[in-house]
């Protein structure tokens, strides 16, 4: 812990090694370096051109002074970094044998890979294995982000919190992809003919992941026992031309993606999860809807920007990943983490 | 922990203690009763009348076969109970004393007490002794509720984790005292002259404890260091004749109360909390304002009913507190509480 002053008094400040430096982990290092309470101290990555170059030009930006390793050894050696975030992999079996390289140097671990959110339930003998290693190690290893990690997982649980006793929770997020990225628009196949959508569905880079990690772990912060899980992954289909986006859609051609995880109990659906991202939708919005004691509803209107949060809910993560015990953990186990106040 | 089966199912079952069995005491009996994953296991009060009654009779439901005790050590006895809920004091100074009895018996402490929701800037010795006395008995002690404790300061502060960075956060709740109870009519001083509340209000009997607490809760998340706080209390005046409560309001009257806490950092208004509760006020809503990266607005429209909810949180955090450890805590320490999902 590097403790810096602010006005005279002493501020805590954690450091880091950034473990993946492609489009996310670059977006990981720009939020980082906009705080003071965060302080990237390594970075590696495993393509040969980055080797030996400035993290911070490599994303962008002026030098720190941080050259990216290929090793992870060589980036913790000296740095007295307490955590390692990892921006690699949304595989938790490819994310596994990282984890199993990085755990002997004793920092805890936070990473965006999907699967890891909650692998309680789709990725048992995974999850069990990482929780055995983590403590063997005596580090805390956390998989986070915006979603899954946040919008349809944590914050609807944190919610429920408010009521006696609950017998629904649907989760929305719907979002106008006109305004993102170009890949963005592209991974919801907006532009498709239906045809090419199934195509790509099939093939499976169409899909969100961590839909039914979201539901596992929601049904987890209510005591469900789900006897089954599902998931649906749809075209939204233009009815007229659609000229919003990066490129025109015809009409006929798909939007963008609808995809609902939803998870039963005794023969009803008690969890439903609606993920909608399509060019030109109206209202982006990221709504949960409660029925229970009492039933509410909590909007966040316009929706939150996936880029930034991600990014943003990691590191905030990365600052109080220390005070867990060692294991697997999941956000249901985090203290807030808060964020950095500016000023 | 007691376990019960639900669909063949194994499930956990926290068993708590209430202490003190007033009008909060009683509607938190009533939800527990509502549930199976909380037990009561025992109940004290201080009254002589309710003594050898059985605690669901007194609550105006069937007999639960607990009876009231006049002493904790009579109720703890045989009782199997891990934690104890404290509906008693608004006041840390007489909640201090009751937990120094309390905490040889060596359970875990949730009190609605408003001061204790987050004490460790205007009660600092007081915390330290109650911080001391658990870490030696081996008992974490958390003080929540609604309002304190959940909506405009824990809340909050779950919602900025979303940001990389934090300039201000705002915070309102607005409420229709219209259908609440009469002593909620009263306590907002709705019908009184003007000269009547200020009365009142220098008496400090109409106002909200608790606000100052979740200024500083909010400001700990973030790591401000407030320069000072500031908390204003006026009067909302009906501008016609309202006759929505349970008496008529004559226009010039009070309607209800406002009261506004705010925390600087370097001469700015970091932190603006508005509680308004007023007879015929439109528009009951909870909302969060976070101006930062990304900035964003959430809101419960309508609002939450307080008097379930603050029963709710208290219990829902009474299943969680086993995790914590020993010492005074905050939710700002609790991992995520959940609830209880029904079916």
């Amino acid at each position: 812990m590097f403790r810096y002053k602010k006005k005279g008094i002493i501020v805590m400040q954690t450091k880091f090694i950034q473990v993946g430096v492609g489009p996310l982990g670059r977006q990981i290092v720009l939020r980082a370096l906009e705080r003071r309470d965060l302080r990237i101290a390594g970075a590696v990555d495993i393509a040969p051109e980055l080797h030996g170059k400035d993290v911070g030009e490599i994303c962008g930006v002026d030098a720190v002074g941080v050259p990216i390793s290929a090793s992870l050894e060589e980036a913790v050696h000296d740095s007295e970094a307490e955590v390692l975030v990892l921006a690699t992999v949304s595989s938790i079996a490819a994310l596994e044998t990282q984890i199993r390289a990085a755990a002997p140097f004793g920092l805890s671990i936070v990473s965006t890979c999907e699967e890891l959110s909650y692998p309680w339930r789709a990725h048992l003998e995974e999850a069990r294995r990482i929780d055995e290693l983590c403590r063997k190690h005596r580090i805390a290893c956390l998989g986070t982000g915006v979603n899954p990690g946040y919008l349809m997982d944590y914050l609807p649980s944190v919610l429920t919190t408010l009521c006696n006793r609950v017998t629904k929770v649907e989760v929305e997020r719907v979002q106008d992809a006109a305004h993102r990225r170009i890949p963005f628009q592209q991974k919801i196949g907006a532009g498709l003919t239906l045809e090419e959508f199934e195509v790509r569905k099939q093939s499976g880079t169409l899909r969100h992941v961590g839909l039914l990690e979201s539901v596992a772990m929601l049904a987890a912060a209510l005591g469900w026992e789900l006897e089954r899980m599902e998931e649906t992954l749809n075209p939204v289909v233009a009815t007229e031309r659609e000229s919003s986006g990066y490129q025109v859609i015809e009409s006929g051609r798909a939007r963008g993606v609808e995809q609902v995880g939803s998870g039963w109990v005794a023969g009803r659906e008690v969890i439903r999860l609606a993920f909608r991202a399509a060019v030109g939708e109206p209202g982006s919005h990221d709504t949960v809807t409660i029925t229970g004691t009492p039933s509410f509803r909590s909007s966040i209107d316009g929706g939150v920007n996936g880029d930034i949060a991600t990014a943003a809910v990691t590191l905030n993560a990365a600052k109080v990943i220390g005070a867990l015990n060692p294991g697997l953990r999941t956000m249901l186990d985090l203290p807030v983490a808060g964020s950095w106040g500016w000023g």
